[in-house]
């Protein structure tokens, strides 16, 4: 099929490559406040991440089970939880470590959604996934770990579901929000941004929670910007403080872990939050909220 | 075969070590909470750091003039804040930029700190300046680059004074209680820790503010802890956002960047709040903070 | 479509989870040096990775034209390197970036192959691409920034194609050795590391190469390890010194950028060497290779 | 004493501080290869560092006993080292481990450097012990902790003895060299860089050692460059590699720590290399510097 390079008929093959294959194209700046300078609004079902209001979505590491799953949706429900989280493809460092329920987990995820009325959100690792996802879920999340899986960027910036990315533990502001212009780019404009720790040399939390990437990202971009304090410091007694921070320092959100029984959980229940501590937790965020003039 | 520097008995000369010498000391852990439970109150002046009221330390970044000390100083007072920072001795980068003004500067500390009746934490950089400074500052600041500097701290240990004990770009949490361990070992019992951002790979702020470290030093240690907002972010306009959310965090105070006229600060101006500013920000805390339940 | 919480029938479309299907696997740890002492000998075309030789393997950042990637071919076999790299698909911060050459550049890498005689490694970005390349290319490289993307590594853990697999900016050598895994569990049993740079917070280089993780590899996998200077320093004239520092160090082989222009490249022209530094380059590392009793 | 801010008297009181005292000064760049091109060769008894030569400085962290101290001296000598290391101010992390011989340690430094004819350098933590150390000690070292201690730096910086300057785990190389500089606008001009490794996230070793530093310091810097591997690895196996590495990349030469009994010391005897370990590496890097057309 390619073309040797001894004789002429076969040189024919050669692809005659296009110069203008190789120019970049002209940049835009989709992502940016100073081309759009009013905030942007992602809705999730009926909820809009973006536009005042403190969303807090919540809900285990991982889908494990019918009864974990909707009974942890319950007690999101009661605590004031906006969305529903939970993994159905996990990301996992190590092959044997539990990769998820898949295809059943967003079944169990849609049990618990509509046990509670609560739109959710999952990961999606794989392209493959992506129109069983497109089908079934409420909003779609690129975890840490794909911050620059380019190719899966580019896909799910052609699907119509909203986007939560995951900056990375290596991600600078420049590179998120590049991350975020694939998906823009691709005509998706419904991308939530989600600071949840950066990795830096500190061990006494699992990574650094860098709360200040919530102003510069507010003065440079028009999208929601969210907190997931509880990958960030990895241990449930830090969790509280920080979500209390996210609120404090202006973010659009947060992403918490809670399990109703976190010492079973098969995944993260170190840092899932019980029931009770979640509401704990609402109950001082919506005190706090009100005094900002937010709702929860 | 071996010999002193003189003559020929010179042997006799060799030091005679003493095993004893050559072994650890039994550990302490004076800076424990679980050896002392209880929270540590740090006076300065009258203030009470530690004590469940949100101290405001605020101030310029160096001490240039009577005017701009004392400006500065009413500035600070009148936005309500209970101590005064100035630095008199600066560690600079480049041996070419601005020093501080030394013995001048402390006098004019002084002075503004008599004008308003504020206490006044400045820095020591050199055991020699430690007998002036104990005659004259209300508390005594070690930098974050001189968290390891082991000499400095057993001889501020050795004083009377307080301390406010910043964590450097690269110290882990246990390493900042270890140097805080060299101070209370000397027998001064009155350290106030202080987070300024970390040194990350991220550059969209001057360092990375680790607030998680917040919650994680008041669960291993008694000792108060307050978070310098201004340091780590090295921009204006993220200072309040940060400052609110270590309120929220539980931080005991804060220390941040005041300038009477910011634009012409000989040190750190792009960080530095306007008195205008700073008001702004201490009426936003004030009401956070009422909601807790603290005073500022 | 899915089942209601409240009645029996719907109750029935609830997936069932078979409680094996939460469980971990039995780890395995394929990539042990204690499981497996000696050292694993990864072959691409004719060349042997990890049997004793310090393999050179160059070529541009991406293919550009037929000149370009033959003229740089040619460079590389006469400075005696042993595999061309060329990448077809260019994982880019910007999606405004060239984003390379797709199937037409795996044309065009085979052509340069085939002038050459030298095998080549290229990028897979997309699972989508893994079929093209396994049948056109010699080896495939997994970019750092896909050393999580779990997913496609697994497929890759299907193929029979030997994989470079590229340290991420942020990955530790567990993880490293974990993602590795990720691949040999599948089935494929020809995985060469590469070290490439890690980000910290100095900026005088690009990244940091560490290249104290070569005898840390070496150590605790069989696998061979080769180290990338050139996307390490970022800048042509450091890439020499630390390529020889990775042939001391004990690495197995080199990947470095060559391009017969780098001032015209399309990426990363300023990290490339012209083809006489990388004849001197060559010419140095078979001096000291010579003494080590080691080829080229 | 002070002036206050209301009556005249006192006010006359009030320091004038001249307007040149807040003004930097010119910036020289003492350090800089472009405004000195030949590259400084400093001088350490009848050593010379920088001068082509290979220089290899070796001796234990600690000096514990006229024993140990000799006893290693003889093996650094047999091998083949230059000058000899050993510290009697020791920077320990926390106030109970053992803190050095002090004076008694540079007795014991001053009876192994006679005994075997080795010149040695020593730390300097305090200035307070700086007149003993220009007496006894023929090479001062600043450690990576007190990088950044100003005062120190000024301070043998108006000394004549060598310095040995360690970069610090969190020091840029901005920073390095504008460390570097005020000690050369002091006066002193025998100032030796040395790269001991930066902290990073990764916990395989101790720290990450930056060999790129060095041919980025040979470029801007006419100071000689030299890398201590033993601290930046913390693991006696992995000292070796890393010091040829060093060797290679074109440092000016190595410290590493050798200890008669690693298992026996007081201080970082995992990272100590044996005397029989430290001849082997003597005879590789003599080989492999005469490759190269240095001496050892």
């Amino acid at each position: 099929m390619l073309a040797a390079k001894i004789n002429g008929t076969e040189q024919a093959m050669t692809p005659v490559i296009d110069p203008e294959a190789c120019k970049p194209r002209a940049p835009r700046k989709l992502h940016a406040r100073e081309q759009h300078p009013e905030d942007t609004v992602v809705r999730v079902g009926d909820v809009a991440i973006g536009g005042g209001a403190f969303v807090v979505i919540a809900g285990p590491c991982s889908v494990e089970s019918e009864e974990q799953m909707v009974e942890t949706a319950q007690a999101v429900r009661q605590g004031g939880g906006a969305i529903l989280r939970g993994g159905a493809y996990k990301p996992r460092t190590s092959p044997y470590s539990f990769q998820g329920l898949g295809p059943n987990g967003l079944t169990l995820l849609g049990l618990a959604g509509k046990a509670t009325g609560l739109p959710y959100v999952t990961e999606l690792m794989d392209a493959e996934d992506l129109p069983l996802l497109e089908e079934q879920a409420d909003m779609i999340q690129i975890g840490a770990r794909n911050i620059q899986n380019f190719s899966l960027l580019k896909k799910v910036g052609r699907s119509s579901k909203p986007v939560l990315l995951k900056r990375g533990l290596m991600t600078t502001v420049d590179e998120l929000l590049m991350s975020a212009e694939y998906i823009l780019d691709g005509g998706n404009q419904s991308v939530v941004l989600c600071e949840r720790g950066i990795r830096t040399f500190e061990t006494a939390t699992r990574n650094t929670l860098d709360l200040s990437v919530v102003p510069v990202l507010k003065e440079r971009t028009h999208l929601p910007v969210i907190v997931d304090p509880s990958h960030a410091v990895g241990k449930r007694r830090y969790v509280a403080p920080m979500a209390k921070a996210a609120l404090a320092v202006g973010a659009d959100g947060i992403m918490v872990e809670v399990h109703c029984r976190p010492e079973a959980a098969l995944c993260d229940g170190e840092q899932s939050l019980h029931p009770s501590e979640f509401a704990e937790l609402m109950a001082q965020l919506r005190g706090m909220a009100a005094m900002c003039g937010r709702t929860i």
